[in-house]
């Protein structure tokens, strides 16, 4: 199993991404990670990690570094010869099964959109990731490729959803609800209306529970919630921006009110904050595009890092793309014309 | 000052509503409040709260209640003599200066529409809700009136926003942030790109500070975060569900870690959900329409239809919606021509 790291990734450079990538091979022995950026720096990051000659761990190099803000277009434009890109062409040489990466979302995406063919059926790709639930987790998606969907690539997400929740987490008959504003029928804007009838209408009417509302991504009243990228996004980052907020306060208000106990109360929710942090799932899927590809939170720290590499691992070996292929293929054929008409 | 409150209104029928009047009542000698509903399930409540001769609170009956899962216009059409067309009735014919509703939310906009016209300026009424930052409080609008709106509507509830944390929050030079999916100019779908470009070079532009994302509503970034009506939905609901989340799991894994001072934690823990807790904020009120009106949450408590009694009269105290119309005044003509064309 060969998977690409952009080395360049992320808010804080090549150290998290080498650091975290050594943590990987120590975990898994049947992976190479190829790292793909700027030698120089990353043989640096080695040596001080002590892990100059390390098997299983191979750098390929590129010349420049898409900024965390760049606009992505202009920036493959410009920097042809970047990391991004870098790992794409890796994956679409075969020289790897898929790539992780920490850098800037947009380029990442453009990158497979330049770079690889989307998937045999699919109309556009989708950012899955997956939230803490009630009853373990949700799958939601899109959360940031696709900001203004047509009803056909919503219902094309729930599918890749839910192969996703099935091959990934085990759920063997996930159920999908629409992100709308009200539970009842026709509630919401014509898209999500459009949405709803294709969903309930179609084939996956049985695995199609209705509407659900912004409450219902923690409650685990369903597996996985299809929504357009806009409100996706919003969604995965007030969750970040909340819990942050509400941790804090209760770090200040609750265990700030103990004594004796502050010590273990303190120790309790780190732990839980591990429990529920963005890296215990290591990162997003870029669903329904030929490559295998993580996601990480620009953030993203050696442990995330890591275990971003272990899930593209894990992608590969239940063999993810084939079987959102074999699903959609059960579409009738209005529903899984390659490609977009636009 | 009179307020009318829908004594039907939520999912506890006339007993929170009718013991939040009394409470109203206690602190505010000069408030009145019209309960308007089933006189007979009104005096029943009143009975078993001990208060059958209450001073300063009237009924006025109407015979049908409003589901809170009832489509709006039909419920409207079946049932002409439902509490909150009633408490709307009231306000048309200045015989209250505002009503507060914890009923079904499409069917108190669509009350509004009915019976009263937008302030002059106006071009579509939202509803505001005020979420807990780390500098305070950030108004956030619209949350559901308007989930398909063009930009200038955005831009209006811009103004509405700016108006109400000034009037209502006392913050003098409100900060107001477009929802979006990233900071940049040039982010997300054609509605957030013109609206940017709206407030950016428009009579706005020294208020706006760009483009948030979903975790500024809690970081208190801005003052003001102006988004559709279905995104803002989605993020509210959001709050809720994940607050009750994290919460849940802190009292498990926090609080059920400790020993002698579980008790302490507690009762913190306690305290600051009841700070952050809907209740305490009352309502979301519907800017834009002529009269006062403040939204509340179906599960609201007396104590939440109390705040929310009381907020209504401090918006008619402070004179928000004439505030509002001199502050649209303002705007070039081209942004201020009053009623939608559609």
């Amino acid at each position: 199993m060969r998977i690409a790291l952009d080395a360049m990734g992320g808010d804080f450079g090549p150290r998290p991404n080498v650091v975290g990538a050594l943590k990987a091979l120590a975990a898994s022995p049947d992976l190479t990670v190829v790292l793909g950026g700027a030698r120089a720096g990353i043989e640096v990051e080695l040596t001080t990690a002590g892990a100059t000659s390390q098997e299983r761990l191979e750098i390929v190099h590129s010349a420049d570094v898409v900024g965390m803000n760049e606009k992505p277009t202009e920036a493959f434009r410009k920097k042809p010869d970047n990391s991004i890109a870098r790992c794409w062409q890796l994956v679409a040489g075969k020289d790897v099964h898929g790539l992780v990466s920490a850098g800037n979302t947009g380029a990442v995406v453009a990158g497979g959109f330049i770079t690889r063919r989307f998937l045999k059926h699919v109309k556009r790709p989708g950012i899955a990731t997956v939230m803490p639930s009630g009853h373990g987790r949700t799958v939601i998606l899109d959360v940031g490729a696709n900001v203004f969907p047509k009803p056909i690539h919503l219902l094309q997400y729930g599918v890749m959803g839910m192969v996703y929740a099935r091959e990934m987490y085990g759920i063997a008959s996930p159920k999908i609800g629409l992100m709308n504003v009200g539970e009842e029928q026709g509630k919401g804007h014509e898209l999500v209306q459009q949405t709803y009838d294709l969903f309930r209408n179609g084939p996956l009417k049985d695995r199609f529970v209705g509407n659900v509302e912004g409450r219902d991504v923690h409650t685990g009243a369903v597996d996985v919630i299809v929504t357009d990228g806009f409100v996706g996004n919003v969604v995965l980052k007030h969750a970040e921006g909340l819990s942050e907020f509400i941790l804090n306060l209760v770090a200040q208000d609750v265990i700030g009110a103990l004594a004796a106990e502050r010590e273990l109360a303190t120790v309790a929710l780190k732990a839980m904050v591990a429990k529920l942090h963005y890296s215990s799932a290591g990162g997003a899927p870029l669903l329904g595009i030929d490559g295998v590809c993580i996601i990480c939170h620009g953030s993203s720290d050696e442990r995330a890092i890591s275990n971003a590499l272990g899930m593209a691992a894990k992608n590969v070996r239940v063999g993810l793309n084939d079987r959102i292929v074999a699903e959609l293929a059960t579409l009738p054929s209005s529903l899984s014309v390659n490609g977009d008409e636009e």
